[in-house]
C-alpha cells in the first residue's frame, strides 16, 4: 500500500460480474466509462480513463468530467476488432486546487503573497518532472515563476499569469501526475463488427425449396431462392443443421415416434454413416455447393448462418467412436435425451461431466473451426443452455482470439439468469422472450430490462416472431394485422430480428393441437412445399419494414430505445435514435388486430433537443404520409384493417419566413 | 479450470465493492446469504453456504434454499467478536435429479427398470466416497442397493424404497459433493458488540460543569453530573477533546479571531505546552481523574466517548517534533487550515501526503491505543473525512484485530459517497443527513436509502438532532413540541442516536445570526452555566423516549423500518419490529409543532402476520391510552399542544370468549 493515495476509486462502469465478464461493443461504438471518485477534504481531483488495444503495453489517457455527487465520465471509441481493455486512474491536482483558491483569495482582497510562492512551487515541480512540454510553453510558464517570485512588484501586478487562461491550459495539458490511484483490474470489452449489432435473419428449410413440389431440395436450390430473400431484404440466411441425418429412432411426420420409410427425419438429430458434424447431408449437395452457395449468397448481401446442434444421432460417428462422451447406463446401453417421462430416443445428449472433457471441448470447437474454414461467419447455435457454460465461455472466446469476425447467436429459451450467463460468456446475440411478449406491460417491462439496465453491455436481443419451435399463441388466433403488428414490433424495437419463412410471411398458424405451440405438419419432421404467391402474404410489408431499416440509422441500434406514454393500453409508442439526433424515429404500434383505436402521444420534445414552440413534421414511412405536429402531445389513430403501425420519421425543424433570408 | 464443474454461482451477497469491504454486525445477528446459482439442462443442484470464524481453517457448511428465478439463500449466526468469513459452493446432485425423474416415471407408469440400476450406481459411489455415514444407514442403503438390483423381483416390489422418507434423509445428509463450484473470494464480516447497534449518546462539556458559574468544571464534576446523565436514560457520555487547548491564535467567544486573556478556547485546538493528544487539559484533572470518571460512569452503565480530532495547534508537540507532518510553506511558515477565503489560524491540520507518513500514521494510531489503554473503548472521531480515507482503513483495521470491542462514529458531514466510504473503512457508527431531513419525504427518502439498500450492510446510522457545531434552522423557529419530534424522531427512527446536552433539553435555539447554523455563545468556545431547572425543559420527555427504547426489542435496531401510508403530508407513520414480531412498534410523529392533524393510518397487518378480522390492541408508551383497532386502516389524530407524538406497542391479538376455556 502507498499512504500517499489519498483518491478513492470505486464503482467503475460498465463492470460485469466484477469484470469477471467483457462488455459488448461493434467497431466505432463509444465506451461510457464511470467511476465515483472522492478525497479526503477539499482538493480537486483530475481523473483519466486509461485503455488499451489488445497487445498494447502502453494504455492511452482520457480525461474524465466530474458531475454531481462525485460521479465521473469519460470515453473512448474502439476502432478494431478484438478486445480493448480500460481502467482509471486519477490523482489530486495541486496545481488546480491552488488555482481554485487563490482566484477566491484575490476575489476577496485576502492577501496571497505566499500563495504566488507556493504556486510558483508547483509550476516549477511540474517543470521538473513533466518532460513532454514543449519549449514555448515552458519558457511561459517559467516567465510566470520569475513573475510569482518578484517581490519588488506590487502583489496586483504579478497575477496576470494566474487570470490567463495560458496558466491554466498548459498546466491542464501537462498535468504532473504524482501519488496516482488506480483501479488496478482492467475491464474487458470485445469489440465485434457491425453486424453483431445490426442484422436481419431469414430461416429456411432447404430441403424444402425444390420447385417441384416434395422432392427433397438442394443447395443449388437455396442458391435460386437467395434473390427472394434479398428482394425482401434479409442479410442473413439460417439454415437448420445440413448434417447427415441419423436413421435410428428416427422421427416421422407431426414427432412420431417412428419414421415410415422415406421420411426425411429431423435435421436436429445428427449424424449418420456419412459422417457426423463436419459432413453434409448427401441429399443437399455436396461441400462444393455449400461454398457456392456461401459464395453466391454473399454476392447478393446475404451472409449464410450455420446452425450448430451439439448432439448425435445413434448413428452419429462420435457413439462408436468416443463412446465416452455420453453417459454410460448400468445395461450397457447410452442415455437418450429425456425431460422424464417425455423421451428422444433419437438423440443421444453429450455428457459435459466426461472426465474426457478436455478432448470433447476441442472436438467440438474443431466443428466451428471446420466451417470457419468453409467460409461461414455467423452460427446459430442449438440450445445452448443444454451444454456447460464455462465450455461456451472457452469456446466463443478461443474462436475469437484467432476469428474476431465470427458471430455467434445463443438460441436459449431458458431462465433469464441462464440467458444472460450465455451471453456473458460471448453469445454475439441472444433469443429473447419477446416470442411471448404481447401486452403493452409486458413488451415496455421486458424491454426496459434490456435496455435501460447493465444487461445492455453484455446481452444484444435478437426478437423472432416465430421459429420452427415456437407457434406463439398469439399468431395462432390473430389475423393478418397481428402478423404486420409482430413482425413490425420484431424489426423497430430490436437492431436484430429474425423471422422463420415462409411459415412467416405466408401466415402458416395452424398448431399441432389447441393448447401447443407447435406448427402442424412441421418442416422440421417433413419436407414442405409452399405457395409463395398466396395472396395476401407479407412479403411486400416486410420488404418495406427492411428497407426502412436499411435507411434509418436509428433502427440499427437497440440502445437509444425509449418508450412515450400514450392514454391507450392497445397502443404503444416508443422512439429510436442516433446519437447525434440526426435520425429520429418515432413508432406507434396498435397491438389490438381488430379494432380502430387513437391516443394523444406524449413525445418530450426536450429530450430530442426540440424547440416546444416549433411546428415540426412526421412522416409515416410506411403509408407514405406527412404529419405537421406541435407541442409534446399529438394525436394518432390507427385502424388495423388499414395498417396497424405507424413509423415516423421526426424531421426536427420546419421552415418558416424566418428562415428566409430577407426576413430581418 | 476444471471443465467438469458444470455450476455457475453469481452475485453473491451481502458483496461491498467486490468483496473489497466487509459487512457488518453485531453479536448473535444473523448473517443472510444469497447468490444465483444455476447450471445447464435440468439437474437439481444442493448449494451450501460456507462460513468460519477467523483462523479456522475450516469452514462449516450451512445448505441453501431455492427461491424463484435461480434465487437461492442461507444464513449463520456469528457469535464471537471479530471477522467471520463466507462464500458459497453448490454442485450437480446427482441423487436428487435421479430421485425427482424416477418418481415421475413410477407416476407416468413408464419402464425404470434400467433407472433401479442407475439409483444403485449413485447410491453405491455415494456409501464409497463418503466417509462418515453412521453403520445403520449404510447398511440401510446397502440393502437398498439390493433391492434395486434384484432383478427377480417385479419392478413394482422394488421401489419402498424410493418412495421412503429415510432414504432421501439419508442422501440429503451424506450428499456425494463431486465436481464442486466454489466461489474462490471469500467475503468477510466484522462482528462488533451490541452497542454498536444499539446505543444513546449524550454529548457534554465537562468545562461547563462547574455548579458555581463561570469556573473551568473539572472530571470530578462530570462525575456528579453522572446521574443526571444516566436519569435521563443514556449510555454513552461523549466529551469533546479533553487535551491540552493552545494559545498561539486562539479563538475567543463566539469564534472571534483573537481571544481575550482568560478564554478558554475551542478544545478542538489541540496540543499545548502540557502536550498533546495523549496528554489531559491540566484545568480538567489529572490522568487519575479521568480514569475514575471512566471506571463511575461505568458503574452507572455509561461509557466515556472520547472525542479524536487529528488536528493541531501551533503549540501542539508534533508541530516541532515532525514539521515533515505539516506542509511547508515557501516562507517557511507551517499551513494552517482554511477553506479559501476563510481562514483558521489555531489549527495546522495534517498532510496526508507526507513522504513520512508511514510515521504519521503510526503515531496516530497509538494516541488511540493510548486512551484505549486507559479504558476507553468509543471514540468519537472528529472529521475524519479531512483526513486520508485509507489511513482511517488501516487504522481502525489494525486497532480491532487487538481490540474488536472499540466502537469508532464517523463525524462527517460531507458528500454521502465519502460517507460512506468511511463506513466502508471501518467505522462503526455514522453521522448522518437526519440533522437536516424535516419534511416527510426527505426523512422516508433518506431513512429508506439507508435501509433498504446495500448501505445497510456496511453504514450504521446515528441520528442527532443538534450538535455544538451544528443548531439547525428546524429548531430554531419552532417550539417544545418541535424539539420533542426531532428527538422522537431520532431515537425511534434510529437505534443508535444522540444529542448535544444541555442545549437540548433546555430548548437553546437562539444562533449567531439568522440564516446561520451555529450556536450564539457557543460552549466551543466559552463557558456556559446551564440552568437545569429552567420550566419546560425535555428531561422527562427524554427519559421516556429512552426507558420505551430500553423496554422495547424492536426499537434496539434499525433495519427494521417500515414507513407506513397516512393521507396527511404533516403526519409520517413507520413500525419496527424484532425479527420474530415478539415487540411491535408504531410510531405517528406530527411534523407540524403547530396545529392538531388527523388521518387514516395504513397498516398492512398481513406483514406482521396479523388477522385482518381479529381486532388489535395497540398502547401509546407515552401517553399510556390504550386504543382497540381494526382492520389496516385506522384514525389516528395528534394535538402537537399535548403531546406530537405516538409511540403505540402493537399487541397482535386480542383476547375473546373464544379464548375462554369453556367457550367449545
Amino acid at each position: 500500500m502507498d499512504g500517499q493515495q489519498r483518491v478513492i476509486i470505486e464503482n467503475v462502469k460498465p463492470q460485469i460480474n466484477c469484470g469477471e465478464f467483457p462488455i459488448k461493443r461493434v467497431i466505432n461504438d463509444k465506451v461510457n466509462v464511470s467511476a465515483d471518485i472522492f478525497c479526503d477534504s477539499h482538493d480537486v481531483l483530475t481523473a483519466e480513463v486509461l485503455y488499451r488495444y489488445q497487445g498494447e503495453k502502453q494504455a492511452r489517457a482520457v480525461p474524465m468530467k466530474q458531475f454531481p455527487n462525485d460521479l465521473w465520465k469519460g470515453d473512448f471509441q474502439v476502432s478494431k476488432l478484438g478486445s480493448y481493455y480500460y481502467t482509471v486512474q486519477a490523482w489530486v491536482d495541486h496545481f488546480k486546487s491552488w488555482h481554485r483558491d487563490i482566484l477566491k483569495r484575490i476575489d476577496a482582497q485576502t492577501d496571497y503573497g505566499v500563495d504566488l510562492l507556493v504556486g510558483a512551487e508547483i509550476i516549477n515541480e511540474t517543470l521538473k518532472n513533466t518532460s513532454e512540454i514543449p519549449a514555448r510553453d515552458e519558457d511561459f510558464l517559467k516567465s510566470i515563476v520569475s513573475e510569482f517570485r518578484n517581490r519588488e512588484k506590487p502583489l496586483e501586478d504579478r497575477i496576470d499569469g494566474i487570470l490567463s487562461q495560458r496558466l491554466y491550459q498548459v498546466m491542464i495539458n501537462y498535468p504532473l501526475k504524482k501519488k496516482i490511484s488506480k483501479v488496478e483490474r482492467e475491464f474487458e470489452v470485445t469489440v465485434e463488427r457491425l453486424k453483431a449489432n445490426f442484422s436481419s435473419w431469414y430461416e429456411v428449410f432447404p430441403r424444402s425449396l425444390n420447385p417441384n413440389g416434395d422432392q427433397h431440395g438442394t443447395f443449388n436450390d437455396v442458391i435460386n431462392f437467395l434473390p427472394y430473400v434479398a428482394d425482401m431484404g434479409f442479410d442473413v440466411l439460417y439454415l437448420p443443421p445440413i448434417h447427415p441425418i441419423g436413421k435410428t429412432n428416427r422421427k416421422g411426420k407431426n414427432n412420431s415416434v417412428t419414421a415410415e420409410p422415406g421420411e426425411p427425419g429431423s435435421p436436429w438429430a445428427i449424424g449418420g454413416k456419412e459422417g457426423g458434424h463436419k459432413a453434409i447431408h448427401p441429399e443437399l449437395g455436396t461441400m462444393d455447393d455449400f461454398q457456392k452457395l456461401v459464395h453466391e449468397a454473399a454476392e447478393q448481401g446475404i451472409e449464410i448462418a450455420m446452425d450448430i446442434a451439439f448432439q448425435c444421432s445413434p448413428d452419429h460417428p462420435y457413439v462408436k467412436d468416443h463412446p465416452q462422451w455420453f453417459r454410460q447406463r448400468p445395461d450397457g446401453s447410452l442415455q437418450y435425451a429425456e425431460n422424464p417421462p417425455k423421451k428422444y430416443e433419437d438423440i443421444y445428449p453429450l455428457n459435459f461431466e466426461t472426465d474426457d472433457w478436455q478432448n470433447l471441448w476441442e472436438e467440438l470447437k474443431s466443428v466451428f473451426m471446420f466451417w470457419i474454414d468453409k467460409g461461414v461467419k455467423i452460427f446459430r447455435v442449438d440450445n445452448p443452455h443444454t451444454k456447460s457454460m464455462r465450455f461456451w465461455g472457452w469456446t466463443i472466446q478461443t474462436i475469437k482470439k484467432e476469428h474476431p469476425d465470427v458471430i455467434f447467436l445463443s438460441e436459449a429459451f431458458t431462465r433469464p439468469k441462464v440467458m444472460y450467463n450465455l451471453a456473458k460468456q460471448g453469445f454475439t446475440q441472444s433469443y429473447t422472450y419477446f416470442t411471448w411478449r404481447n401486452t403493452k406491460y409486458d413488451l415496455t417491462t421486458y424491454c426496459k430490462q434490456l435496455v435501460n439496465t447493465e444487461v445492455r453491455e453484455f446481452f444484444r436481443p435478437n426478437f423472432w416472431p416465430n421459429t420452427p419451435d415456437i407457434l406463439p399463441e398469439f399468431l395462432q388466433v390473430t389475423n393478418r394485422a397481428g402478423f404486420i403488428q409482430r413482425v413490425a414490433l420484431a424489426a423497430t424495437l430490436s437492431s436484430n430480428y429474425g423471422m422463420y419463412g415462409p411459415a412467416f410471411e405466408l401466415m402458416d398458424n395452424t398448431p399441432t393441437k389447441p393448447g401447443k405451440e407447435e406448427y402442424l405438419n412441421s418442416e422440421k419432421y417433413e419436407i414442405k412445399n409452399w405457395d409463395y404467391n398466396q395472396q395476401n402474404n407479407l412479403q411486400k410489408i416486410i420488404k418495406r419494414l427492411n428497407k426502412i431499416r436499411q435507411e434509418n440509422k436509428a433502427l440499427q441500434n437497440t440502445h437509444s430505445l425509449k418508450f412515450h406514454d400514450i392514454e391507450n393500453e392497445a397502443l404503444v409508442c416508443f422512439s429510436k435514435t442516433t446519437e447525434d439526433l440526426s435520425n429520429i424515429i418515432l413508432v406507434v404500434v396498435s397491438l389490438d388486430p381488430y379494432h380502430t383505436h387513437s391516443g394523444w402521444i406524449r413525445f418530450p420534445l426536450e429530450e430530442f433537443e426540440m424547440d416546444q414552440h416549433v411546428p415540426f413534421q412526421v412522416h409515416d414511412l410506411l403509408s407514405g404520409s406527412y404529419f405537421l405536429w406541435n407541442g409534446d402531445h399529438n394525436y394518432v389513430e390507427i385502424n388495423p384493417g388499414i395498417m396497424p403501425v405507424h413509423i415516423f420519421r421526426v424531421r426536427r425543424k420546419v421552415r418558416s419566413e424566418r428562415d428566409f433570408d430577407y426576413f430581418m
